[in-house]
């Protein structure tokens, strides 16, 4: 009976996920919450339930049942034909895979993080290599296995794992554009921005209480319910949990107050994702994120097209400048809007303008790519980024803090994921332009604090 | 190979205690930080975990292993052969109980544990009457299964999962005594009382923050380690996690700070006692907990022993005076030693005095034995509730939060385990006494802040 072996792949995807949303808690409290000695542990508790949920997947009665369910589908609604095709990819891809390495990748991704973290701190990049160059070597072993029984290159596997179907041919083609095109904008963009008034920046300290209330307060007004949800901190932003409970981080400086907002609207664009998944196909493989870029459009289509726009800076305003008594002309929305929409050359990716931005990833594709491809070697990694930053930006980083260390892909396993970030910016430029053309209500509704529209239209 | 076939078992039983562990991650969460409207998803991954769990123990696996193993145990240390009868009776006691009761088992208390924690807010039983109705016919079926297997009484069963050896034989016997006991020697005791001065209560609010910094400070003090464990707020008050990474939750009244630290104290009790377990038996059954009573002569031991007497009370003084900004003469160390020593008969067991604490183990007992040998309906429950706590100590609930719905234990499927707390009362009392005798040093140092004579003691 196809349709009973469907039903059965239905319920063991379903055991699947449960299991992975446990791994999400547990990676979660280790960002977030875990007291420092409780990271081996939690290495062994991760790899375990990693262990298990490959177990679940790759055996001889999973393959059997997915062969008899594909050898018809006329029984099968759309959905459920999406359904079986997405668990028929996942099935090939994690069957590639040998058990041992899952494990062995899932400790060696918790040691390096948890390493990555003081060792950042510390400025230290050689406390964190030989950590980093087992995760490379075993992100080189799957890449390889992968490309092998896919028939792909190497990077593009990897690169498969965040954006189906993707490769780097069209990367290359978009980012070389991309690096051609930069100098000259960029010195307009520089040029004409000297035509505007001065920007002032406004003086702190921003008290990180008042900074989190800010925050709160715009996510719940673009729409984050906190019933299903929480706002915490941790050393590198992200944004997990489930659709019932999204668990969105940040990071506060007393100094500045912008950065920690973009990046609670930037984490609250991927949980509104999230959020807004089908709930009938909740934990079934079609019920899941259509791809990295497609998060990462969401992400940024908050951060960089919605709460940058004019009409929602002029309307956080008020709130903004309660929020830490700021009463002088920098706090003056024109001058917010400026400070917001700023171009500068800067070091820190998640804090990069929209049009330099891209110049951050193309500098993590490159050398990710030449890592991988065994191109270079993690001695080189610090000069590289070096040269790179100096090469885009004509900028040199002070320290590892904001050089190669700043991110937490690498060192957690991530590899292959940067480019989302592009996919992601352009799909978000190219949604919003066509929403705000569909449905002329969304520019204006935003000048008042109301989404819905533009929710109506995504 | 006998020690072939242990040493599968130390592997086996190692992977089923990070799933444990990982349950106990999802638990804390759930009781501290998750939003509302994940608990129904945080109930099917908790299900899930132990059924994998429960799959990993029984299976005809396992028990040739477990067969093997003990077939001949002469070449095993003293350390492994306690671990192999351990672990034996691990297999025996969850090899009872049918996979889909233990799924459905943890649905239900997950449910009941939720409601109830709104329920006891709204002061409204019958809105969790029938989820706990749910929880209570479950733990009958499996008191019913485990005392078929283990020939022992229906409540016994239910005991022995908390307290491995104890019966109701025992229990009653100590019961009826103190039962007895009780009227004349509380009468005795409040007849002295009025001969002390007149006890002043230091007069509040209460900062919450200062009462978790005064927390924190004391638990420091007395031994815990923040690299290795927090201190979060939850409705009813714990202690969970693993020896590296231990989770203490405590609960704030802006009214009173005695209960509160004094809360901390007993849950960092637990959490000593958790931190010294043997390192090298972590994640195998002789390296856990020797039962519930062992447990909570821990915690008690530091709330009602240690931490009550009056040199503890003396050197804490100046640090809980400087909390609070207290300077008049309720901050005296005679009067706050007066405070925290006082009879006096009251509803909540976790805040009761040492003399009627026993009381309100009696009446959760026979309650709950009533109930699970059904000589109780739930309908009676809150009737039961309030007979019992007049006759015991002459106090009539004023609603259900003060009443029957205090507790956490039942609704979350704990059934058995208050006598564990008189046990362990008494246990504690008697370890302090003879740890003061055997090294005269223990109390002079306390008077100093110094627990380590204690500690070696223990």
């Amino acid at each position: 009976m196809k349709i009973e072996a469907y039903k059965k792949l239905e319920s063991l995807f379903n055991r699947i996920s449960l299991i992975s949303e446990s791994i999400s808690v547990l990676h979660w409290d280790a960002a977030t919450k875990m007291p420092k000695r409780g990271a081996h542990a939690r290495s062994g508790q991760i790899a375990e339930l990693k262990k298990i949920s490959h177990d679940l997947l790759v055996n001889k009665e999973t393959e059997a049942l997915l062969n008899e369910a594909l050898s018809n589908t006329d029984d099968l609604s759309l959905w459920q034909k999406a359904n079986i095709r997405e668990m028929h990819a996942q099935w090939k891809k994690e069957k590639i895979i040998p058990k041992e390495i899952v494990v062995t990748l899932s400790h060696a991704c918790s040691k390096c993080e948890t390493v990555w973290r003081e060792a950042k701190c510390n400025n230290d990049f050689s406390l964190v290599k030989p950590y980093l160059q087992e995760v490379l070597n075993l992100m080189i072993e799957i890449g390889q296995l992968k490309a092998e029984a896919l028939n792909v290159p190497l990077y593009g596997a990897l690169l498969n794992d965040y954006e189906p179907g993707f490769d780097c041919v069209h990367i290359d083609k978009l980012f070389t554009m991309y690096a051609n095109f930069l100098p000259e904008f960029l010195g307009e963009v520089l040029e004409h921005q000297k035509m505007s008034p001065k920007i002032i920046t406004p003086s702190g300290p921003f008290l990180i209480d008042a900074q989190r209330e800010l925050g709160t307060k715009i996510m719940r007004a673009i729409g984050f319910d906190f019933s299903q949800g929480r706002l915490d901190e941790s050393s590198h932003p992200f944004c997990g949990g489930i659709p019932e409970d999204v668990r969105v981080t940040t990071r506060y400086s007393e100094n500045d107050f912008t950065k920690s907002l973009m990046g609670i609207i930037h984490e609250t664009g991927h949980a509104l994702y999230e959020m807004g998944l089908p709930e009938n196909w909740r934990r079934q493989p079609v019920g899941q994120a259509l791809g990295m870029s497609i998060h990462e459009s969401q992400s940024l289509l908050f951060e960089m097209q919605v709460c940058r726009s004019y009409r929602f800076v002029k309307w956080a305003t008020p709130m903004i400048s309660r929020a830490f008594k700021g009463s002088d002309n920098a706090w003056d929305p024109d001058n917010l809007y400026r400070l917001y929409t700023n171009v500068c050359p800067s070091l820190i990716r998640v804090d990069a303008d929209e049009v330099t931005y891209p110049a951050h990833v193309i500098l993590r594709y490159n050398i990710e790519y030449a890592l991988v491809t065994d191109k270079m070697t993690l001695n080189d990694l610090p000069a590289a980024w070096d040269e790179w930053m100096s090469n885009l930006l004509g900028l040199k980083p002070s320290n590892h803090e904001n050089g190669c260390m700043q991110d937490i892909h690498w060192f957690d396993g991530a590899w292959g994921y940067f480019p989302s970030y592009s996919m992601g910016a352009i799909t978000a430029a190219q949604f919003f332009n066509t929403a705000i053309q569909s449905d002329p209500n969304i520019l204006p509704s935003i000048s008042q604090g109301n989404f819905d529209p533009l929710y109506l239209w995504l």
